[in-house]
């Protein structure tokens, strides 16, 4: 099961390791919703210590229907990607789907890692694209592995909420967006089209005021292409949006980190295409 | 020197570390641009690899008025907090200010960063909060080191950029700012207003449609009060505040992390200042 912390074992055994009582908390209320929809869960095992299982006694009642067992801590140590081990770990099966099957439900906001490196980071982008209710998160073939530990602790739970798709190639997903009109914008803080200001043309749209023109309406069902946390995206990514867009600095900061432009794109995006 | 990358030590000789070529730029012009004011910079000692001084030749000129010398890879590593030493290392005196300060300049967005504990989250936020412009960032007593290594290396320069209070006292900080017409906004999960109607009225204001009524407009001066990542603001904290407001969540996402909430906060505050 340890072995799980590393790549190999997880591709071969197409199998990750949910660590804590949150995620693995998530994982087995998925399992039990797709058990319940009459689909395999994804929760193969649980090891539990016995002071979690005090502590949190719901995980006996959760764990219906997977292997669950009672572990000590040093079982759980050997186990856990952390320090400190969070008395609880779930083995999941991968829980990706297909680029077809997230595009084919007609999704409003999908968001792009490309060539995303950190685990952390992009855990955070999926949690934050959670937050904004993106449809989807894609992730490149070049980007982190996302059931890498630090990664799926970076989520909190959130890989469990929304499909996630791995190993997209960039230039296919791109074209079968534009099939399908979505949108695809590349977050660039070079970007000519200012996120601000398109926000600011869907606020007056909302009201009825006239728009002297509109460069791209955030109500339409978007793609977010970010990049690279160092060097962003490369310019073959940006020349395959449609626009690149710019957060607007107004400090002094020189760029924005990865997770700060992703969170204020993809609430830009949510904001505008809320009923109101 | 190595030391230094210790608090105690930090807080014995009021000096830190800025660490990479990024970081000891934005610490070298600040130094600069205080010595042609009449104060005294803030870079006292840094040390370049030979190979960094190749690459990056504008040190050599930046570092005038320091005492500047060349280090071997294994002086750099023995002072860097890193593994992969970046090459070059400033030691900078504190640069934090004081509270009457700040508030006597008249600010329009403060982020005030409650307890938060982990200095990766400190920096991220404060890198945040100059992205969008704020006129300050306070810490109060109870927050991490805004000068632990990590922490530096996460603002990515921007702690050299705005002004930075430390220990501050959350009770006296609040107090002063209504005294100022500083309205306090405590960003809370449960809050009872949503962020996004806030940003709709300011919209709805600046396009002179009528509104319903305002819950708190976002265009006046606004500090920010952003609370511990585990836990959020204590009772006490949001009991200071004027309004406890939420940002909305439109997934499944259970909550936004630190980092996230605050850029959401910030950014939002910062569009609805600015002059249109």
């Amino acid at each position: 099961m340890a072995k799980l912390a590393g790549r190999p074992v997880r591709l071969k055994r197409r199998q990750f390791l949910a660590e804590g009582p949150q995620a693995v908390r998530e994982a087995l209320v998925l399992h039990g919703k797709r058990i319940a929809a009459g689909q395999p869960g994804i929760v193969r095992e649980v090891y539990a210590s016995e002071a979690c299982l005090d502590r949190y006694p719901e995980f006996e009642e959760l764990a219906v229907g997977t292997s669950a067992r009672l572990a000590t801590d040093d079982v759980l140590a050997a186990m856990a990607d952390t320090v400190t081990p969070q008395g609880i770990v779930a083995v999941c099966d991968f829980v990706d789907v297909a680029l077809a099957d997230v595009l084919d439900a007609g999704p409003r906001l999908i968001a792009v890692l490309c060539q995303v490196r950190d685990p952390g980071n992009a855990g955070t982008v999926l949690r934050a694209a959670d937050a904004a209710g993106a449809d989807a998160v894609v992730l490149t073939g070049s980007s982190v592995d996302i059931y890498n530990p630090k990664a799926v602790r970076s989520t909190a739970g959130s890989l469990f909420h929304l499909p996630v798709v791995l190993g997209a190639d960039v230039n296919e997903l791109v074209s079968l967006c534009k099939d399908r009109g979505i949108g695809v914008l590349a977050a660039d803080g070079y970007g000519q089209l200012n996120l601000d200001r398109l926000q600011d043309e869907n606020a007056a749209r909302r009201l009825g005021a006239s728009t002297a023109g509109s460069d791209y309406a955030l109500e339409n069902p978007t793609a977010w292409l970010f990049g690279n946390e160092a060097q962003g995206l490369s310019e073959d990514e940006l020349a395959l949006a449609d626009h690149r867009v710019a957060v607007p600095v107004y400090g002094a900061a020189e760029s924005l980190n990865l997770g700060t432009a992703a969170t204020v794109c993809l609430y830009a995006s949510a904001r505008s295409q809320q009923p109101r």
